[in-house]
């Protein structure tokens, strides 16, 4: 166990980074983040270190600071994954990035463990993704494997020329083509995962999105009690498949006949988690904290539920009248630049129940 | 308006002060914290200058990266707020804490106003203790006037030669001798105030104390409704009359009669007022910052009711215990050291009512 009073190291300085310093500072750990970014939103709320991920007198020292680490951004490069776990334990590990970092990786990981994916092809050529469209029935979603968030690095193709030319227009480097699934709702679990194996889930929850980013999530997802048991039953059997210490969230399709295909998994606090501050006793960003450091896992159960709105871009303007507003709890990211589509706060409304809200 | 993205000083780097860098980060406000102990829990979570209070090189540059201060403290040297006064905005300012620093300013301040306070007389020689005592009645409480804290610099006296030892134990300076008011209950209300004359309070809540230190916060407290609105009115008319810009929490007792007495002030954030942060849309220390920056204050409507505990000393250690119980929110300061009664967290319990709970 790793006791209150320890440091934990956080890799990533972003919104993640900052709150989950918040929550371990609520039980009486210190921070030290370390992010690239010299204006990381975490470095505001604990100690930090702003070097690249390549620097490795930094993240020497950076090891030598902290009693476990763990990571808000799931792209750090797993080479200084490796070189921080020569050194200190890492939460969750390189294994776990190498996996969730490439897309097809994760995707192979899932096919070969019995987990329901989506339908997709590798494609390595620009031709092969006119080819693989056509298997896959004509219309798709292609992606790059690496390094795309909130809608980054995919573009929707339904005929052969655009998949290649959406191929050239992603840049270099392999792709995936997954079928487009027609769903009737996207939904994601948020399970924690202790080195003991223990596990503990936060219910299933709606997430709604504009433009590929997260716009709002509903929670609990207004889906039948048995699909809500199902999903988290699923994730945490993913979880466990993956070995993950610490949080993985895993983002789902309820498909338009009522099942359940993984469509992303993300070994760390999630947007769609938010929520978890305003209406349960222990957040996501608090239930971190205790996986990684051997503490019992706390309770998931939400006292209200509750209806999360990102604050995108310039509608972070509107914090005077959403800080008017009875009962809206207000985070705000403390970005100094605006831009559009840049995630700069939320705000969480709580309700008895979302029977009529937003549904 | 002092928007989201400014930096906020705090004077004292003590829990209060780390939960008040808590509740602004929140809010996208950055903190500077200012405090002579070197060790100070709230130093972790917000850029921070560890200096006297009288190194007015350290409070200029302090002072020259705020928008505005505050304190969780309300012992810091009136001259060093008067110094920083000439240079930023602070809040509360020196006039109301030249009042609060002083139980006997603080007692005529409080009777000049008609607010109702509790018997007491100035005492400046051993054998004006003892001829206050037979004044008031024969039982009293000896006070110094300043740096009082949990229980410290102050003594019961129920005979004249136990309060001329008193006088000379409590070590030199004028001292107050209170009566000893036969109460009910000790009660609370936190109440927060703007530039603009805007008010919110928190409802009144019960305080238990042993030996002297705050034990439990029961929310609210249980009392007649008609009492918890006149103390709630009470509370609001001292935080006008005294000026207060951030919070003020009055600590009054519940006498046998059913009357209120005014007991202490406190311009800060108050341990009564912990439970807030789990029980409220917004807590003391988010509403403290709305204060100071002229922000809307918060909706204080509890969506539940609570029991805050304190963790004194040694109880720190039941941490795992804690930790397990479902739906505890357990909050730890960060305390290196851990010495008798010294507070070093608190365990908020949240119920439907507190019918039944601990009366």
């Amino acid at each position: 166990m790793i006791a209150p009073g320890a440091t934990i190291g956080i890799l990533g300085g972003g919104q993640l980074g900052r709150m989950t310093a918040l929550a371990a500072a609520r039980l009486g750990y210190s921070c030290h983040v370390f992010a690239p970014e010299a204006d990381s939103p975490a470095f505001a709320v604990a100690r930090h270190t702003c070097a690249s991920w390549d620097d490795r007198a930094a993240l020497a020292e950076f090891a030598a600071s902290v009693a476990v680490v763990t990571l808000e951004f799931e792209n750090v490069p797993v080479d200084a994954l490796e070189f921080l776990a020569g050194r200190v334990e890492v939460r969750p590990d390189a294994a776990v990035l190498a996996v969730t970092q490439d897309r097809l990786a994760e995707k192979r990981f899932l096919q070969s463990r019995g987990f329901p994916v989506a339908p997709h092809r590798e494609v390595r050529r620009p031709e092969d993704a006119a080819s693989a469209l056509v298997e896959l029935g004509g219309r798709g979603v292609l992606k790059t494997i690496r390094l795309g968030y909130d809608g980054r690095g995919q573009s929707i193709v339904t005929a052969p020329e655009e998949a290649v030319a959406a191929f050239e227009a992603l840049g270099p480097g392999i792709k995936v083509l997954e079928t487009f699934v027609p769903f009737e709702r996207e939904i994601s679990v948020v399970t924690a995962r202790r080195a003991d194996g223990a596990l503990a889930s936060f219910p299933a929850v709606e997430n709604r999105h504009e433009r590929h980013i997260l716009r709002s999530t509903l929670a609990p997802a207004p889906i039948a009690p048995a699909l809500a048991e199902e999903a988290v039953a699923l994730a945490e059997a993913v979880a466990e498949a993956l070995g993950v210490v610490g949080l993985l969230a895993v983002e789902m399709f309820v498909t338009t006949e009522g099942r359940l295909l993984v469509n992303e998994l993300a070994p760390r606090p999630h947007n769609s988690g938010h929520w978890t501050i305003d209406a349960c006793p222990v957040s996501q960003f608090e239930q971190l904290v205790r996986a990684i450091c051997d503490l019992p896992l706390g309770d998931t159960t939400p006292f209200a539920a509750a209806v999360m709105d990102n604050l995108l871009g310039g509608e972070v303007d509107n914090w005077p009248i959403l800080l008017a507003e009875p009962g809206a709890r207000v985070h705000l990211y403390g970005k100094r630049e605006v831009r559009p589509g840049r995630k700069m706060g939320h705000v969480t409304r709580l309700f008895p129940t979302l029977d009529g809200i937003k549904r």
